[in-house]
């Protein structure tokens, strides 16, 4: 009977390929729900599949609960339960950072035209004054492999109450295992702000719209002094052309500046305002209408204007004109 | 021996967050799937992913099968093995009710153009006059949790076989946990009519082509009667213009209407067409071509038709153009 | 104490609705994941959700860890972890065949736009030589089930390493279980000539770009011979128009050729170019830019030359304009 019972673990213990408790670190899942057949080499892979056993809404609660210290792939859950993909910073500042949305501009002589997801697809039009809205809604579009190739938003965006955001500039087509490295700019916030505006992107621009005559210069929304992980106040200047860098301090992340032609834009990249609001020069997502010349509407909307053959010295660097922005929640 | 092969059970009970089977109720799962640590707070997530373990095509086996009566975000999978989340409403009529599309207006301003999957992507062109054909294909887009944010169509709209429909109007925007309370009107049907037309939108649209120029105003399709479940009559007449109130009676679903140019239209929510033919006011969707003065092409073709300064009385409310309009079989 | 050992035993065991090993297949696992409850009627449901346990990179895993013979639905795992479902031919020539494209033409009209995913959707445009990019980049879009309805592309299309490729030419809109039937041409690669060219598309279009002014009509990519699976010479040669029949030679799979205008295109499926150089019209895929009368930007460039009224003899047949295009890898 005794050796009965134990013939019923061996079976029970290999079928659920069971290691010994002792070889698993305190907090990890056991390897127990996909499988790996005996003598092949698809370990690795079994390790990433586990990951789909944890219940958490954020890279931070995966880093908490399950003690993962790991960058990479790993699936979340809304508060409704639907069930996403994305990447984890697990190491820069403590870890626990989650990739929510890329803006990635496919097409620089495109003015809102298709692929510009983050202003607008409708082309420049002062009858669609939110553009495509995405700044303020659940649309969800992309995939975390993909957000250097193109544009992403994940239900991370709305769902994930944060406190603080980071930020990485990509070069387009890089694969997500070299991210880290290829990057050109990495920062982060400690500043805690995210809360005061609601937790998150979905909220902040909820209160500070990214829209056509919203308001006027003065009216942009609120900057914070960012922590540099890659570059330095420097690398942020050259990112930008020399004009606009008489017109901004490098060192912060600012929502919702708006420019001289009371077009809003969502986001200064490592940049905050102070004079001259040609902010469609160095800030990027719009609206759905820039009135200056139809040709700055899009995703990095004015990130062109010299080479389209006007005044000398507004364009954004090809390194940060052919980077993706990489936005993380923690 | 006897001690050792009782530690081997501990261990694997603990392993797998074993409850004892009296504590589930009957026909629920064990959550032994997903993994909350102990001291955590994601019981309620924990509750929502192990939803992921049920085997159904539809709400309503979900239902039938799991007896689950909470509204929310469930696993199905197609007759192929596709697996996808959707909303099911487990409390309308006794339940059972599948999410498979929505039907959102981007931009009332844009005529057939990026966004209008439900029409055309490709202007007002009569060379293509079934437009995006979404009506009657597998094509697939969206997502459940942005139903009211954008286009919805998942793989339930071609793979379930159904025998009624619901639809509910929800504002733009609105989050999942809101939309039941949010929605301006809700009906069902319950003439179980579907399985006489093949089962599902996909076969029904096959018999009744969204297509321009495939007949006159006198061949549209079926209408059914409807059962309120969130407003009436009079909540459907004043969704629409006054013009048009003069053209429909409601308490009705109706598909394929064609108006008095030969455009093809998809559904018209509450209301059956009896007189005039001006279809495009008052129902939704559309093939590729609507030759009226070039400004009907569209998901919502001529809702809009006042505010372009044409004749007064046309246009639709506010409120039903501003609304996702969410499509549900059971 | 041993019975209580086994009665322990005996309520694990039935929670995992555990089968005696005998009773399953070597290699292949035990159905314990998901749940089908006794009486019902989705223990067909219940297998094809056990496959989300499956740990591979590709079909040809799939088939080699698992043992599986059916053709179908799998799931599939990047090396970063991303999980993924798609179509695996497991039965053609010893299967092992994923599905990791779809080349559709959406709108024969359209020169470039929206849809067209495998050239451009920004019109036909010499400022955007490569157009989408999509043929060397890391973006996905559309869905197995919705392969023969819409562009598809999975992240199998960069992350297997192959050695040779199947392609498909499917009637639009026929549903998966059709297809293998309803398709008017197969064939596949045995020359195993991935591997030369880094192992997948992504890597060889790295090496040969789609894209506008690359090169002349002689830089033509490398051509590989076909082995046919259903159909023959003579079935490619009635693919395509009776001029462009004299300018190629059946029997091959041809990469990234070039025109006398030197617009790109990435595939000739079936066939190799030997003289002309008129290959827009039985060639697929491109860049952003065909020069020539600017009606052949597309997926499908020049397939419909002679319906807009020109040259007649060079458009490719209905059969083949109205089939999608499918992608294996192995």
């Amino acid at each position: 009977m005794l050796l009965h019972s134990l013939l019923f673990l061996v079976v029970l213990v290999s079928m659920d390929h069971f290691e010994p408790a002792s070889s698993t670190e305190p907090g990890k899942e056991e390897t127990t729900q996909t499988s790996c057949p005996e003598g092949t080499n698809c370990h690795v892979l079994d390790k990433l599949r586990n990951r789909s056993k944890y219940v958490a809404r954020s890279c931070k609660e995966i880093k908490e609960r399950y003690n993962e210290q790991e960058d990479g792939l790993y699936f979340l859950t809304t508060a409704n339960g639907l069930v996403y993909q994305t990447f984890c910073d697990m190491t820069t500042d403590g870890g626990g950072w989650t990739l929510v949305a890329s803006v990635h501009e496919n097409n620089m002589y495109g003015k809102c035209s298709v692929g510009d997801r983050w202003s607008s697809q409708q082309g420049n039009n002062a009858d669609v004054p939110d553009g495509e809205g995405n700044w303020s809604n659940r649309n969800t579009f992309g995939s975390a492999e993909s957000a250097t190739s193109d544009d992403f938003k994940n239900p991370g965006y709305y769902d994930i109450l944060a406190e603080d955001m980071s930020v990485w500039h990509v070069p387009n087509d890089f694969a997500l295992e070299t991210w880290k490295k290829a990057a050109i700019l990495r920062y982060h916030t400690d500043s805690h702000f995210l809360p005061l505006y609601g937790g998150n992107l979905l909220q902040l621009f909820k209160q500070y719209p990214v829209r056509y005559n919203v308001g006027t210069c003065v009216n942009r929304g609120p900057a914070f002094a960012i922590v540099y992980d890659k570059g330095n106040s420097e690398t942020v200047r050259n990112l930008y052309g020399p004009n606009p860098r008489a017109e901004f301090v490098p060192g912060f992340i600012t929502f919702r500046p708006i420019n001289n032609e009371r077009a809003a834009m969502a986001i200064c990249s490592g940049a905050k305002p102070v004079s001259g609001c040609n902010t469609e020069h160095y800030c990027i997502g719009g609206g759905g209408y820039f009135p200056e010349n139809s040709g700055q509407c899009g995703d990095f909307p004015g990130f062109d204007w010299d080479r389209i053959d006007r005044v000398r010295g507004w364009s954004a660097s090809k390194e940060v004109t052919e980077a993706a922005v990489l936005l993380f929640y923690r």
